[in-house]
């Protein structure tokens, strides 16, 4: 890294017209306050007074590095300290249950407003501008309802079982979670993650283009061993049927073998019990598969010898083709992957050295791993992958970049352990046509240009 | 697994006479549905025509099943469904900021009242009784403070170097966060978990005697980045000094070593920003450190060539031996695990099987083995490990048992990657005495009675 005095913005909501959090604000007046050089140095020392008023270092100290070391100013000796340094904050447990900063109010999950008739059957997209690594903080976790969501008290709520097997069975939540439970760190993205830049570009960020993805670590019974315990009928069972307890009575139909492999019925989310609007009590959790699959609010398993044809997966969540037929029970997300800054809606301040980081992620498996272009695909380098990288869940990536101040095209490229390569939104359409809705796991790619600013753009 | 039809109970609260959270009322009169022999085929009759009231189960699947399966009865077929399965929900967005369920309002961050004179100095412990998995939610995340936490807005705050480095610097919250930043998971523990168990068992449930842990993935840019940055000194540099800007004015003193190693200079957690009580918008990321080496509200890290010897390294936070001398600089938290569920405070509602489940740490590295003993430390068997195993970071244990309902000893004991075993708390005290404090990470052992209570008991 030969420059860290540049700077970056992410500004996650400008194009909403909302208040941004804290880090638009703060870098739209940035100062740098390093670098080597002699007017540097002034600068230095001008934003050290500044920091020192703000943040208190203690005088002490300040004198002694200002004794120290020519490039600090005594003047820092004599700022006071700020009211939080000098004054008793809050007791412990002043929450009993924590939230963000104030000073992040804005990072929050937003609708696309008009995307669905109803809000109660919407979305609420998952900000991955402002987030780090690879968890989903539960309260941002993104949201898609078919008939809104309720929170449903727990000891009225009961799983049933029936169909092929030799014992149709009713658990209640606490029966549940009594048995042997695993914990395993998943991705979820909604089938239609993407939708709308089939066409072409039409959406602003990436909170839109691909904020229908969350990650979490899952905690539950594995649907194999409550099969088994019901006595499946496995020479004859070939799908199973599972639904939810909602308005919508949302159904889908998930083939046996992905069903006793790393099916969970599950209750914990990122360590706590699922949160409301994502299914408590009891979610199925249906690893690398689309985010309809993992019906919430899960009251019934049915085991059966065909696929069940309902309305959720004939008339939806299918695969369009060119000549206009469907694929039907689409299931595995594949691989894909999106660069979360910078990204659409953001603005460069100067050129210099900025940290691209994102997401990559894949329905089959592990990503092995993550190219980065930022000259819209001629030439293409590594990122670093951060740990833990797990099979079928999301994984951060990062990789360092000069910006030399022109127009420039930001792309991604995930590879998964199958040796599947993210594919050109080109590729995608050849066999899909321009007019299709789900499954759009091509590579994005975000224009920087001249004046800093990004915007989502389409490379063919 | 040979049945699953006994229950268990996860009581957090009872012992602090508040309400429940819903596990517990739910297992007290718990109904169980599965079994094989005709009395349990009568039983899940019942069950059936219960939980299909409750859950609404649709109705043409159960009389789908009636028909299929003798075991069902028809009679559910004419029961109504519950409103929240006829009726829409909450839309989408809702709360832009997501919350656990009212029926979750029970599990929370407790204080011990008396523990410290006053709140703004004092614990808040986590509720490990009620969690899953290894992500702590950071809304439960425990607290211990000095002086309060504020809010710091984040456009104000600053940080320092200076000390033994050519070039003394300040970074703006901004600038740091434009930086190559990493991201990993890790726990935290306070060096005075458990520390009222020294001299007997004192308290009555895992929150109180282990809840001063919590684990998170933290974002962050590694502090030997930034030392290069100002050019530390390296022939000369022997520890730092990390410096918080809360009223306290927390320091403490770490071996440079360890400081160019892994710690970093953090502001994600669990992929959000920190929260305010967790040190928002800086905190030092000291992976195998005791707690309060983890800095909150960062502002200042000298460079210096011997120890700093301030007051909460000198006076607190030291190893007593049993002549009353203390060992200062005591830093890592070594191998250490507790079972979380059965624990003090719950109860067994019956015999038959139980999922134990508990977390180990070592801040050494990896956790290699957890050994399960339900005798008092007679016999013991190894549990299950849930994935991801990581450096320094919680892991989850799961391990089958079968309760033949006569008085029991549950206990873990961990080993880690570097072989070191986790004492019986009779070996610490031979080298610390029983009046220590600190690092405590003796062996917990939870005692069952007949009467299926479960209490923390000490063994030699």
């Amino acid at each position: 890294m030969t420059d860290l005095s540049k700077k970056i913005s992410r500004l996650p909501g400008r194009i909403e017209h909302a208040p941004e959090n804290f880090v638009a604000d703060e870098l739209v007046g940035a100062i740098h306050a390093h670098g080597m050089d002699a007017s540097r140095r002034d600068f230095l020392r001008r934003s050290f007074v500044a920091a020192s008023a703000a943040t208190g270092a203690l005088a002490a100290s300040t004198a002694q590095a200002g004794a120290d070391h020519p490039g600090f100013d005594g003047e820092a000796a004599i700022l006071t300290l700020p009211a939080h340094s000098t004054s008793l904050g809050h007791p412990v447990a002043y929450r009993a249950y924590g939230l963000p900063s104030q000073f992040e109010a804005n990072l929050q999950r937003r609708e696309s407003p008009g995307l669905t008739k109803r809000r109660e059957s919407g979305v609420a997209f998952t900000p991955l501008q402002g987030l780090f690594g690879i968890i989903t903080p539960s309260g941002l976790h993104f949201e898609r309802h078919h008939a809104g969501w309720h929170d449903i008290d727990p000891a009225t709520h009961r799983l049933m079982i029936n169909g092929l097997v030799a014992t149709p069975k009713v658990y209640t939540v606490g029966e549940l979670m009594r048995l042997p439970s695993v914990s395993r760190m998943h991705f979820i993205e909604c089938g239609a993650n993407t939708a709308m830049d089939w066409g072409g570009p039409t959406v602003p960020s990436v909170q839109y283009t691909h904020g229908m993805l969350s990650c979490s670590e899952f905690t539950g019974v594995p649907l194999s061993l409550l099969l088994d315990d019901c006595g499946i009928d496995r020479s004859n069972a070939r799908f199973i049927l599972a639904e939810g307890s909602d308005g919508a009575a949302l159904t889908r139909t998930i083939p046996i073998e992905r069903a006793l492999d790393d099916v969970l019925v599950a209750w914990g989310m990122n360590g706590e019990m699922l949160r409301p609007e994502n299914g408590y009590p009891l979610r199925l959790v249906v690893p690398g598969a689309q985010g309809v699959s993992w019906v919430k609010w899960l009251r019934r398993i049915e085991v059966g010898d065909a696929p069940y044809a309902t309305r959720e997966e004939s008339t939806q969540y299918t695969d369009l083709m060119p000549d206009g037929l469907q694929r039907q029970y689409g299931l595995v997300q594949e691989c894909k992957s999106v660069i979360t800054t910078p990204s659409g809606g953001q603005r460069l301040l100067d050129k210099g050295f900025y940290n691209i980081t994102g997401l990559a992620w894949s329905g089959r498996g592990k990503v092995s791993r993550v190219d980065i272009s930022t000259d819209g695909g001629r030439n293409w380098q590594a990122a670093r992958l951060e740990s833990p990288v797990l099979t079928k869940c999301l994984t951060r990536f990062n990789f360092d970049w000069q910006w030399d101040g022109k127009p420039s095209i930001l792309q991604s490229r995930a590879i998964d352990e199958t040796g599947y390569v993210q594919p050109k939104i080109n590729a995608l359409r050849t066999v899909r046509g321009t007019r299709s809705v789900y499954h759009n796991n091509a590579i994005q790619s975000w224009r920087v240009e001249t004046s800093g600013e990004v915007m989502n753009v389409q490379i063919s």
